[in-house]
């Protein structure tokens, strides 16, 4: 069963039309702020150590982002709708669902990992404060509907067992979450050849006895540039 | 191939005799702060918070703690040694690869959520400053050298595929340490439940072609009293 990519909200125009030049300086203090995040820490990093590493004065930064709590939730917001970019476009092909469930988690690995540089920044929803956590949980909420719909669907096909698809979802989060904890870019393997280990794997777990696992040969599309506008 | 449990190090003694009291008080005090950290987030919880969760003056909670990063390095080190103590017991036991897989993904769920009470405090090595990190470290490499081995055998059992195993157990670590975030002891569903979800998911996962998973008949061992005694 292929569902029509409507069921994922396409994003919000930006509300706030700020000139390209400040879009363009947003996004490089974002960079900056992920960098920073990934070398000292997400809990030890202040706003003064993002502002140093671009060479920008502590004050000006704060014209950009009103204060720690709001540049976390950009980060946040920028790894999500990524996310969800990945998912519309998987739902999108015509494909089993376990080679759907394979190029999301393939494209998980790789988005939070080598999109806007991955750290915990980007997924820490614990250090972000409530009020904060509150306007990215519905976008949340439908990724994490769009993980369930494709184990749904392969339920549905027999191509998977028939798991609870919530703590299925949990499992696979997890496991795709957990690698901005431990991937380095400098290390022996790349995103992409760590993600598709991770995809066989997250993949076979929920196999019905006898289906096979068909790797789709897709390129993932391109990473889109994070957006920058403001929170509506 | 079964491996003797030689390979993991017991715990070392406790290096400081505590009168039993102070011990049981030691105790008291991290099971409340494991209360509070689950409730409160742990980078919002303060010294104070967890003496008020026991009538406690913070003064007093200074005796047994020196401060904010040792309490937490005594959560990790709890988490952590449960986890020694369930690898060592499933080393010991007569089953093949996949069935000693399938116990050490459930005790690791059961453990870090109901064990002291679990919580992200217990696994963020992140919020531990380096020099608290170091000390747990080896203890960490030795838990995740535990579960290689396992993969390690099934491998050469022909029970699983030719995976990486370093991966395979990141993977595998992610789904599990994640349950932190949102297992909810007051949930539908309780901590061994989703924990065998995940055994049989994580198991399978890795399975060679042809395969299949003998769920062990065993019960988990009783999980032991946090150690509260000195770092050495």
């Amino acid at each position: 069963m292929v569902q029509g990519s409507s069921t994922i909200k396409p994003r919000k125009a930006l509300s706030r039309a700020l000139p390209p030049k400040a879009l363009a300086k947003k996004r490089e203090i974002l960079e900056a702020a992920s960098r920073v995040f990934r070398r000292q820490g997400l809990y030890a990093t202040r706003m003064r150590d993002i502002a140093a590493e671009i060479g920008m004065q502590v004050g000006n930064l704060y014209y950009y982002f009103e204060n720690r709590q709001e540049l976390l939730a950009f980060c946040q917001r920028d790894a999500l709708e990524g996310l969800l970019d990945l998912a519309a476009w998987v739902e999108r092909q015509e494909l089993p669902a376990s080679g759907k469930l394979y190029l999301l988690v393939l494209g998980h690995v790789v988005h939070v990992n080598e999109g806007t540089p991955g750290s915990l920044a980007h997924l820490e929803v614990e250090a972000l404060e409530a009020a904060w956590r509150k306007r990215l949980q519905g976008r949340r909420d439908e990724y994490e509907a769009a993980l369930r719909r494709v184990i749904a669907d392969g339920i549905a096909e027999g191509v998977f067992r028939p798991v609870d698809s919530k703590t299925a979802v949990l499992a696979i989060l997890g496991a795709v979450n957990w690698t901005v904890k431990w991937f380095r870019p400098e290390g022996a393997k790349s995103a992409r050849s760590i993600g598709e280990e991770f995809a066989e794997q997250m993949v076979r777990g929920l196999l019905a006895d006898g289906a096979e696992l068909e790797v789709p040969a897709l390129e993932l599309p391109e990473l889109p540039q994070p957006d920058v506008g403001d929170f509506e």
